[in-house]
């Protein structure tokens, strides 16, 4: 370590994203990217690009894609914030909603950037567990003396709770910010709660465009709320890297929003497979949580979660493993096309 | 503000880039901005892009741009740390190798986000004026208790200092952290102190792409300096935003730094550009200081700063003027193509 590093940047435990292994070919079922392409819109967008006009810098505010997306919910452009991916607006909340040695709450399993962040602003973060059934109880979020974070559906449980239950946390914690992190509600039965905004100035909602438009490459995430809340995100990124969105990620991103007819396309085909694929996992002797995302979270009978993840690497097939007390004996495998998911049951047969 | 903003967010004073004006077409000249295009590379890396694979997340260590840069400075990819702009590098170079309370100096008259940075991370900045003719004097940066961060050449004065007076900073600070941040050294007659990266371990240099490579859209920035150093940036980097460059800003920054024909060929037409219209702007009057960069720091004998910007904007040309005590008489203007200098020059003797 440098000699020059700060003491808070030494204590840091950076994240470790999937591997991006390249020395043979994978199926890939390990970062829950979207097996199909993004939509052709995008593929256009780029070819449109004009090279020449990669010399000026982009528009800071990016203010077609804050009005497309804006369009694309029923909002205001000053309702929407645009980030590169929404880790980078996830990181800007926690910079711009918290002090130092302010409390954060989040479930004690869910996306592991959550305590990364919390460690970066200096945090007490409080984990509130999930049940044995690694549901969240809400009524563990009562009256809390500090921000929360839920990320919903969960990752990587893949289970979600109902707008009511959210509406019932925001209700017991009208001083504090909820933020619900929605990079899987595409996949969900109950989608998204971005219609609960104008009634709770105290809920933020976090998108992606990484999983269900399959844009995980162009990094374009988002964050839905009151004017309020997001010109307080503006307001870090003005701070800190204000163009933060190349013309292309803006081009393309635009070009993803708008085509619905293709995002429902794409999920009704993942929501497809996750559910045959859960199925035929479930007749084997696994145990698979019913899903509302786009993957699943799943217990083989006999094999410990790291080890089969070792074992589906052998034979070509890449997924996730959190070597975390309480979720070690399970693997997270991403959904891809049928036939990814036909080669992965094919696989797990013969495991056993 | 929101009631949610946290004490230290509100307290911000976030940076103002130069306008991005679209009423009318503007010959801009107000973001330091290359006039030419990026090189033909950059134009084949976009045609060849694999917009399918923009499903995926990128590298998140660049590896072929991190080597392609290292190649181009005959140094290893691990003396080198890739950004989304130098902005993001210098955001995370703040957050690296600073705690909260200590000391960073930098010149009384430099880049307006080092004091922006300072305030993100709660450090306390100490501005160390420059002369009266906006020349770094080199012996007031002796000994100091705290990191240094010199812009070399400086912005907005065009100035430089040389390798020998960096070394000498270096060495009379062999436990402080001396960041050179080189985003217009293509334009100086010193070129870079990447030379020095191996004799003094307390160098860290940063640059962009923006400039002299035209690759202001695509934010593209990097450090440059010893493994440990790097390694300090890119665990910032895994505790904030891993996936930070796009695998279209990896191809086209990748094409953009293996053309050094076309790097020598763009930054020789900028400053005979530079130099022509600098004389003929001393002819009229004015004071031009002697620039190693891609703009003009210079003063009407009649008209104020603030007010020459608003006739030049009048007649179509944007320029960029800072309302700071000490420069408030001065504006900033970006050395564009012999065509754009020609105009300003017509509409500059007009005002007289």
């Amino acid at each position: 370590m440098s000699k020059f590093l700060g003491k808070s940047a030494a204590a840091l435990t950076p994240y470790v994203p999937g591997e991006q292994l390249t020395d043979r070919v994978y199926i890939k079922l390990n970062a829950n990217e979207c097996p199909y392409p993004p939509s052709p819109g995008v593929e256009r967008a780029l070819r449109d690009a004009e090279y020449r006009a990669l010399r000026l810098y982009p528009d800071a505010e990016a203010k077609a894609l804050h009005a497309a997306v804006a369009k694309f919910h029923g909002l205001t452009s000053q309702e929407v914030y645009m980030g590169a991916g929404s880790d980078e607006v996830l990181g800007y909340a926690f910079m711009a909603f918290f002090d130092k040695g302010d409390k954060v709450y989040y479930p004690g399993i869910t996306y592991g950037f959550y305590p990364i962040y919390a460690q970066l602003c200096g945090l007490e973060a409080v984990e509130i567990p999930v049940r044995e059934d690694f549901t969240i109880a809400v009524s563990d979020y009562y009256g809390l003396d500090g921000n929360i974070i839920i990320a919903n559906p969960n990752a990587p449980t893949s289970l979600a709770i109902t707008p009511e239950e959210v509406e019932d946390i925001l209700n017991h914690n009208p001083d504090r910010l909820v933020i619900i992190d929605e990079a899987y509600a595409d996949f969900s039965e109950n989608k998204t709660v971005v219609p609960l905004l104008r009634k709770y100035d105290n809920l933020m909602v976090v998108q992606t465009f990484s999983k269900s438009r399959a844009m995980a490459g162009m990094r374009v995430g988002c964050a839905l709320g009151n004017p309020e809340l997001m010109a307080g995100l503006t307001r870090i990124k003005f701070s800190f890297n204000p163009f933060n969105l190349d013309p292309l990620a803006i081009a393309t991103g635009i070009a993803a929003v708008e085509d619905k007819a293709y995002l429902a396309e794409t999920v009704g085909k993942i929501k497809a497979t996750r559910n045959r694929a859960g199925e035929a996992m479930r007749k084997m002797g696994m145990t698979v949580l019913p899903s509302e995302t786009n993957f699943l979270f799943a217990k083989h009978p006999t094999i410990p979660g790291g080890e089969l993840c070792r074992l589906l690497k052998a034979e070509g097939i890449l997924i996730r493993h959190f070597a975390k007390p309480g979720i070690d004996d399970y693997v997270r495998i991403t959904v891809g096309t049928d036939g990814d998911m036909d080669t992965l049951l094919e696989k797990l047969g013969a495991l056993k």
